[in-house]
């Protein structure tokens, strides 16, 4: 009756017109997320799918007259309703624990360290977009010290933080687990700040102000027993930072924890990220989807992500989420520290970005 | 004061012995444990090593007069409470969430599934160590085909199952979400059991008696979007299970689901499964530690594992879970499936294997 083929077409059509790799399977992602919400950023956080692929897709399912767009919001036409029908494209009967939050743990334990959190970011450095900020909610930044606590990462272990707009060595400091925190920032309203809340609390975090793409100094190499980051999602940008932590770690069965989205990489970059930990004798010990919620930003209307936007609604929820890694050195494990030469842009931006 | 090089001379006698890699981490490790627990089974759960590498840190520990022997439990020695502040070694203060069981998803919605599931697996044979069977707790199965279908994998779907002592099939079939199920299973006890709960509660469940290490039939060639297993964990075995599983799937971008364990597997065996993933074009999506949680078996006492313990206790709670895993395949992605043609030894055993 219908004609099935329109997934593979619509598939096709976008991938060119994004270079972001598209599969059928991308299509109906944003079809069951259609399903299940009516507002764009919500549509674009349930597809979890590049945001420039969900927004052409929305595009094009448009013109095909399977969705159609009513004060700003998406919902399947007649045909649409059918087509899903037609083809098993459901949306799922199933959320997170309400509990944790999808994060698996439970951060009662951390409840003062959190209060404490929330009244000292009030005065945090608004997100910087030259910097590719935009940090996690309080509750998140606890939520990631916790993980390192419940998997035996933070007490007595020196932790080094490679940038820090989440203010986890903040929290980390709060906690008073760890036997040392270094952070290495290049933002200096964040190295300011970090320094005096350090003071003010006694937190003992050691700051350093450096650019990530310098080697990291001597002092630094091989000290650490854990390491959080929330990278640059481009496939150099992943490397370099991953680079920087691996070469903080004392040596093989150290920990690292990081951020990884959806929204920002496809699937396909995902298996270039898994190649490199692996290349680096690193193996995936833990992996938490929606681990990370982020706080909406102010450059939001700056972002590429907001002009390509099929309509021109700010977000009202939080939308912006990603998967919570964590790492495991190997025997075999052998870091290197070089700086990194090429130009910036390489660095922040490829073609499945769109929040840089 | 101590001597920390301790902690690697214990690593490399047990390494030696057992045949497994071992790291001052390792040892660590179970320190930490016994700091939490004092029952054998418990530290072996907490520790997260290999069974038969914990045994043999274990006695070693108490060789060199850090941990001692009570009444067939384990405690630190003075010297073993010293030596672990000393050296930082603590245990963590945060557990997993109590309301999701560390599972992260809200279950409530598979309720009546698994009240139905409950009563029908009164009657399900029991497990065989021929097949190296050993199945997870009925929330653990019906949290499996919850999991699926948060992930949008269940409703509407074709699902292949490949061995099923955990009745997975049964779960989702009670579900009544997926557009098919079958099941590929060798033992005759359980495929008559499925067969029978299928016909009685109209669960449509297909049943294919087959040992995996015969190529798939060509009629479940490409025919699904999700397979779901519970794989052996020799490397050979891995690997014939993971071929299986793929060579189900219709093509890019399916899903598939299995457990792997910290206990029978060295974390440097599972970079090697990691490999095998990735050779594929699988791509790593999700991984939940401690989601498959195992009922105690029959068997127990007649397994290696139980003649390595180094008392003569036999486990009073859960002690043995495993990680949950989720992959989607990618372009480029092109299984096999061709005969497994070595011995059968090969398929369930290797040096780390403990409980086949």
């Amino acid at each position: 009756m219908y004609d099935t083929q329109i997934l593979s077409r619509i598939a096709e059509v976008a991938e060119k017109k994004t270079s972001i790799p598209a599969y059928p399977e991308s299509v109906q992602r944003v079809l069951s997320a259609v399903q299940q919400s009516s507002a764009y950023w919500d549509i674009v956080s349930q597809a979890e799918e590049p945001v420039p692929l969900t927004a052409e897709i929305l595009n094009l399912l448009r013109q095909e007259g399977l969705i159609q767009v009513e004060e700003e919001m998406f919902f399947l036409t007649g045909e649409g309703v059918a087509f899903c029908k037609e083809n098993h494209i459901r949306f799922s009967g199933v959320r997170a624990c309400p509990f944790c939050e999808g994060r698996a743990l439970d951060i009662q334990p951390y409840s003062d360290t959190l209060e404490a959190f929330e009244e000292i970011v009030k005065q945090r450095p608004p997100a910087l977009q030259a910097y590719d900020q935009g940090f996690v909610t309080p509750r998140t930044t606890v939520a990631r010290v916790a993980h390192m606590d419940f998997r035996g990462d933070l007490r007595g272990k020196a932790l080094l933080i490679l940038g820090d707009d989440d203010l986890v060595s903040v929290a980390a400091g709060i906690s008073s687990l760890p036997s040392h925190i270094c952070l290495i920032e290049v933002d200096s309203r964040l190295t300011s700040f970090v320094r005096s809340v350090s003071r003010e609390y006694h937190l003992k975090i050691e700051v350093v102000e450096q650019d990530l793409r310098q080697p990291l100094p001597s002092f630094l190499l091989g000290r650490f027993d854990t390491f959080e980051m929330d990278p640059v999602e481009s496939r150099k940008g992943f490397e370099l930072f991953l680079q920087r932590g691996l070469g903080g770690l004392k040596g093989p069965r150290k920990a690292g924890y990081f951020g990884l989205t959806r929204l920002e990489s496809s699937l396909d970059k995902w298996w270039d990220f898994q190649q490199v930990l692996l290349k680096n004798r690193a193996v995936i010990t833990d992996i938490y989807p929606g681990f990370n919620q982020y706080a909406l930003w102010d450059y939001h209307s700056q972002t590429r992500a907001a002009r390509l936007a099929p309509v021109p609604q700010m977000p009202k929820n939080i939308w912006y989420t990603s998967y919570w890694f964590r790492i495991e050195t190997l025997k075999g494990f052998q870091p290197t520290n070089v700086p990194f030469t090429e130009p910036k842009e390489v660095l922040y931006a490829d073609e499945e970005s769109s929040t840089t």
